[in-house]
């Protein structure tokens, strides 16, 4: 497995392949590897010839009071669980290699950055979207893979590929649970074990909301309501947003009509959970 | 010559080049050809394999009381020179068709987008990047080709190209000009007998800011002042800035050291002149 720390380096390793009509396939990651990227990894493997896993952990996507600093770093644990899985390239750029000095650019992709994580979170989607448009004119995929369980910023990343015609597929990865359907997420080892025990809830509140539908309730009003009921019982839990919405624009839907994306976001002490559920009718 | 109009095509033509290892040149353009268009598809056609020109009247770069209405447009004539010139593909793609309902994305350079031309028409370069960087990203071109003339728009897409990792080379050329000095432009026809007598003394004041250097002058306000004097005998002229600055930055410099260029911008009744000159010491 290669590792390569700079763009300049990943751009040529890129242009190589093109004259050998490779198929490429990208994961984009932070590092702090879990069964989650692992999934991801495998899905990528098995459809790509050529295999890219970046690990990045962009301080542009955190808040000035978000946990950059403290988020988990594990770069050997990362490699290792790349090398078992077949990838060919791990690209770990360093911060100065990123953004170094002079560099001005942005890119914003604006209406569906702006609910639910970017309202809570203003400049998170700026950052993610700047880094992921980097990442893939770099890299240049066919395709690259997406985890479902960040679903807004699969919608974003979408429309960003979308809009600055990059000749990339976003391919979006069912997330991957715990055995009690806590979301796999590098920021779970921050719970301690009495906020672990009540993370899952957090899942069954969206399952609350798919089951309320499948009954046949059609009030977005009403199935949110399903959903808060039980996470109203746990004196651990603050909500930031339960909601039902389009899955394409991520707006509220008053009248479930076809299919709905339920999306929720609670704080466990100093963490913060977010979670969704799919469903078709 | 093929003639394409949606991103679509043009990412499926450029994908089907990658193939067989061809260097793909671009000219990106708003139409309104002239000979200052014909050198750089000239320059491109003579660098590259497979030739693209690109004809779209951007609307996100004009303000909301300048002339994207009135902008001269002239398909028949574009597509009979790049027919001549041996252009491969012309990009002529809609409104619709660059913008479709919902997008939503737009591209920023900040630092070097500020001064100049970017403090009179405070939209114009997020407007031009943005369609830049969907033009790049969907032709993928190895060389890009931009006039000199704007000398402001090349150093802002030369940081674009860096800071997104685009894997394209950025050539600029140099400006065209009338046998008078006046700098080739498709505003020229807007000015009346009067005014296009007079036009060529921008070209001018800025000569005459490189004879002050070339005779010595180091200070950046006695040559912006050596500039000044020849336009301040224009009556019809409205100065909107004469500048010497960095050619990288575009700062203005105090002390001239190595290189600088020379930026100025009048106003002739109702029309904007734009023109330059590079000098080195």
């Amino acid at each position: 497995m290669k590792v390569l720390r700079s763009p300049r380096t990943l751009i040529s390793w890129r242009r190589r392949l093109d004259r050998d009509g490779i198929t490429v396939g990208m994961v984009p990651t932070m590092g702090a590897l879990h069964a989650g990227h692992r999934a991801l990894i495998r899905k990528a493997r098995l459809a790509c010839d050529a295999l890219v896993v970046s690990l990045f952990v962009n301080p542009k996507q955190f808040g000035p009071r978000e946990d950059f600093a403290r988020y988990p770093r594990s770069f050997t644990h990362d490699a290792t669980m790349c090398r078992q899985e077949g990838v060919d390239l791990l690209y770990a750029p360093s911060l100065e290699a990123m953004y170094p000095a002079g560099h001005q650019t942005s890119v914003t992709v604006r209406e569906v950055s702006a609910r639910w994580e970017g309202a809570v979170r203003p400049h998170h989607f700026g950052g993610v979207v700047t880094v992921v448009a980097k990442l893939l004119s770099a890299a240049r995929p066919d395709i690259a893979f997406f985890g479902q369980k960040d679903f807004q910023q699969t919608v974003v990343i979408k429309r960003l590929v979308t809009d600055l015609n990059l000749d990339v597929t976003v391919r979006v990865c069912p997330t991957v649970r715990e055995a009690d359907g806590l979301a796999l997420s590098s920021r779970n080892i921050y719970l301690s074990p009495g906020e672990r025990r009540v993370a899952p809830r957090l899942y069954a509140a969206l399952q609350a909301g798919r089951a309320a539908m499948h009954r046949g309730m059609t009030s977005g009003a009403e199935v949110t309501r399903a959903m808060k009921t039980i996470l109203a019982r746990e004196p651990l839990v603050t909500v930031d947003y339960l909601a039902v919405c389009d899955p394409m624009t991520l707006e509220p839907l008053r009248v479930v009509r076809r299919s709905a994306v339920l999306l929720g976001a609670i704080r466990l002490g100093n963490v913060r959970l977010i979670d969704n559920i799919l469903v078709g009718r």
